[in-house]
């Protein structure tokens, strides 16, 4: 954790913050503070500063100055085919450290039904997993993540307008087309299962504005491979 | 795992393998394979190919053919501050999947001394976490690996001749020079622990060749900046 993440509901007054639970638990075990360290906060959807530890042990309590930006944002929404459920915790976390913009969550063939039943897609942990991420990084505003239980009619109906002005790909291994790289524009990027995308559901992307474009031929984990792309693309 | 990685003992003759253990359970329980089936294999240090199953109960037997060469190595030596136990595992089955040739695990002052004494530092872990990695990216030749458990000698005495010829690097916060990307040549690529490495310790490295260069502001953890930085420099 390189960042305090304060919520609205955190805010006793405008510039004092009282926190309990995993985030006092850290300040007192992992950073190890006293009273009078400043620590390195930010508000969520806000801005970055500094919180100045004024008490410390049922709760922490901070005094805080918030008087910078994040740091941007990157032009880039990912379409993930919804990764095994232990993959998807670290998937999360690495995009919102990275700085993706927008995440959505997508069905394919090869997604086990039983991923989009976990216990890990509860709405709490899905916020946590990406608010761990930015604390990771020293971001503030969460990449947005919407998830599509059907492939077919977000293909049709909700990813030609996403994909709409952007450079929008998806990564299939085979084809001829390599993924293009040093992009300053918006991008779109359609990322398939374990085992990828089936030929018709990488037509059915295609019909909707995405380019299939290859990776090279080593098969990547995905939260290596969003990284990987992420500093290619970028 | 996309590729079973086959090692010169598990050969009974020239063309037949016979495998028990992790590789055995792996075939069995993920990918339920059953006798006349083929899987992707590959020697280590050598080809990749096919194997048909032969026989499949108390172990696995494949008839192989090893025809294609494995996909290159990237001319990158990544020289890293030794990871928390945890990450360890991760980052080195994650340069392992990146094809990075040679990787350097240092120590520095913001390595704590225990993770020298991990478990996972035995020399069996060490070997199978890049086997996983290669495994996960149809690969056969491993990533050199060296230990280094002191950084000045390492950094005077090994360093030197290692960066001589390559675009030599250490990812620094702060200093003016973004890092570079789209590199052709060998590359050597120092990375800092958690908290970074301290200024004299960047001179050291320094005084070896390499060259400061930023990340940008967000702050990642080292599995997901080994592979941004592999996507951006190659």
């Amino acid at each position: 954790m390189n960042l305090l993440l304060l919520e609205d509901k955190d805010f006793v007054s405008p510039t004092r913050v009282r926190l309990e639970g995993r985030r006092l638990r850290h300040v007192q075990e992992v950073h190890r503070a006293a009273v009078g360290d400043d620590l390195v906060v930010g508000r969520l959807g806000g801005n970055l500063g500094r919180g100045r530890v004024l008490a410390l042990d049922d709760a922490l309590e901070l005094e805080v100055t918030l008087d910078q930006a994040p740091p941007p944002k990157l032009p880039l929404t990912l379409v993930l085919a919804l990764p095994r459920p232990k993959v998807l915790n670290r998937v999360l976390a690495a995009a919102a450290s990275l700085g993706v913009a927008r995440i959505h969550l997508v069905n394919a063939w090869k997604v086990e039904k039983s991923y989009w039943k976990s216990p890990r897609m509860a709405e709490e942990n899905l916020l946590l997993q990406r608010v761990l991420g930015l604390e990771q990084a020293r971001d503030t505003v969460l990449p947005s993540l919407e998830l599509h239980r059907l492939l077919r009619p977000f293909a049709e109906e909700v990813l030609p307008s996403l994909a709409a002005g952007t450079t929008a790909l998806v990564a299939h291994p085979g084809v001829p087309v390599p993924c293009p790289r040093d992009l300053t524009g918006p991008v779109t990027l359609a990322i398939g299962p374990e085992g990828g995308f089936l030929p018709q559901e990488v037509e059915l992307l295609g019909r909707a504005g995405l380019t299939p474009v290859n990776l090279g031929s080593r098969i990547l984990r995905v939260e290596t491979a969003v990284a990987a792309l992420v500093g290619r693309l970028f």
